[in-house]
């Protein structure tokens, strides 16, 4: 079957996408990645886009997973609902080309007038799953521009919930009135670890990062440290939801190293462990084991 | 002394700034309103700026309040710490010509750790309270860009808190991934009433956030209702805070009427009452008696 003879896997998101060319021994050969998230990809524009790639990495069968799959992006791949697994993924691929370029759809969940819905975090997840990276019963926390809480269960996603956490630190970073204190990186400092104190145990967000400013106007804490301070504020705000939803289950924290440091650093400080995964291991994971079901 | 014979008293903004001639009578002669809120003014473009008032409005002697005295804004106006009344913002009006053009100071807040900062919402809290239309012990709740709770003893502002809901629902509805759902003005209606019972119990809300979009995708609620139910998501949140502020004390809403009256529907909706009092007649309150406490 021609997809174990190598194929491209994308991870194609609102602002970015990252693509891989796998061979047939399951290796990466080949990768790229540029700014063509799907919102700077004008109706229409999508064969083209998708031409930069085979450009770069050849003319090879497709798997593309996240936004790209959204009412938004090339083709709406309707979600499957939870509880699933990669096989469930697999069978519900909506196909741009017949065994050629394929969308993987996102999950959705609801419970009475609960929604919630994640697209391009499941591949990750079933991946580190299908690799033996995590066990068939756990809680993986996937901080991104939107934080998912997900519970697996008999090695299927059962349940998530999405937190807004990253969206609302990059809108404050970029447009209000702490943007100018927000542009240095947060780092797990001092500062962090006040935040994420205050944000766990408080409750009061939306007034607690307007004192971000007066703190500072006063001369209470210094700027250099705002940054910082309020990613604590917004991460502990999250982990408040989020050790909620875990209870006293072991928390796997998956996704860009830089995001995924902070969260475990958020969970030291609040007497809990993180194990942190690189999210882009566990997608060439999730898209190999996909590629294996439609061999 | 010039100031009772009449004078122009301008609430300058970050985006907008109003102007309005006092005559000698303490009546409002002419006013004027335009977007050179502080933010579209370049460092050294503030004389120009306020001759576009006394082009409209005459040569007058000047009283300003708002951003203008900021960090950002012509001339920075020191915070006079709280407790405070008018007799002190009118002792430390920054004078930037000598009894000619005054900015009035902002009012800090400080304990422990804690800090919080307003400017332009004393001069309306103050001057409501020399026209009687407040006691002097009560609670005001003034929405806007940043929303205050401010608790008045003995006529004079004692305590306050922001929280930042108003610059939140703004961001969200222009930058975030709610932007589209949030086109449509908010309103008080059902879908409102049910995102403040959610705002208010739950505490979760940069989760709710997300649901936002979740549910309308998943046909869990009609997209003409997401800005309304996030808009009481968010005025929900903010009650929480400032219920606990406020405990049992009757509450006064101040500011713009198309805000005051979704803090007025969202109080009821709680079981509470807020009266509501429009700001700008406030503001021309509180310029009118600094400028007697300046004659």
């Amino acid at each position: 079957m021609h997809w174990s003879d190598g194929f491209i896997a994308v991870d194609w998101g609102t602002t970015n996408r990252r693509a891989y060319l796998i061979g047939s021994d399951g290796r990466c050969l080949a990768e790229m990645e540029d700014d063509r998230g799907i919102l700077s990809v004008d109706t229409g524009g999508f064969p083209d886009a998708v031409g930069a790639i085979t450009d770069r990495l050849g003319d090879h069968p497709m798997l593309m997973a996240g936004m790209i799959g959204s009412n938004r992006g090339w083709k709406e791949a309707p979600y499957v609902p939870a509880p699933a697994g990669l096989e469930e993924l697999a069978a519900a691929i909506l196909w741009v080309e017949p065994d050629q370029i394929g969308i993987v759809p996102g999950i959705s969940w609801t419970q009475g007038e609960a929604a919630d819905v994640m697209r391009g975090e499941e591949v990750q997840i079933l991946g580190a799953l299908a690799d033996g990276l995590v066990p068939a019963e756990t809680i993986i926390c996937h901080p991104g521009t939107h934080n998912k809480w997900i519970r697996l269960e008999n090695g299927r996603i059962a349940t998530f919930r999405t937190v807004m956490t990253g969206e609302i630190f990059n809108l404050l970073k970029e447009h209000s009135i702490l943007a100018d204190l927000l542009k240095p990186p947060a780092v797990a400092d001092a500062a962090f670890e006040a935040g994420v104190r205050r944000g766990f145990e408080q409750g009061d967000l939306t007034a607690d990062l307007f004192s971000v400013r007066a703190r500072v106007l006063l001369g209470k804490a210094p700027a250099h440290a705002a940054a910082s301070y309020t990613s604590g504020l917004l991460i502990g705000s999250d982990l408040r939801i989020g050790l909620g939803f875990a209870g006293d289950a072991d928390i796997v924290v998956m996704g860009r190293p830089e995001l995924t440091g902070l969260f475990a650093a958020a969970l030291r400080e609040l007497g809990r462990e993180g194990r942190e995964i690189d999210g882009e291991e566990a997608f060439l994971a999730g898209a190999r084991r996909l590629a294996e079901l439609l061999s």
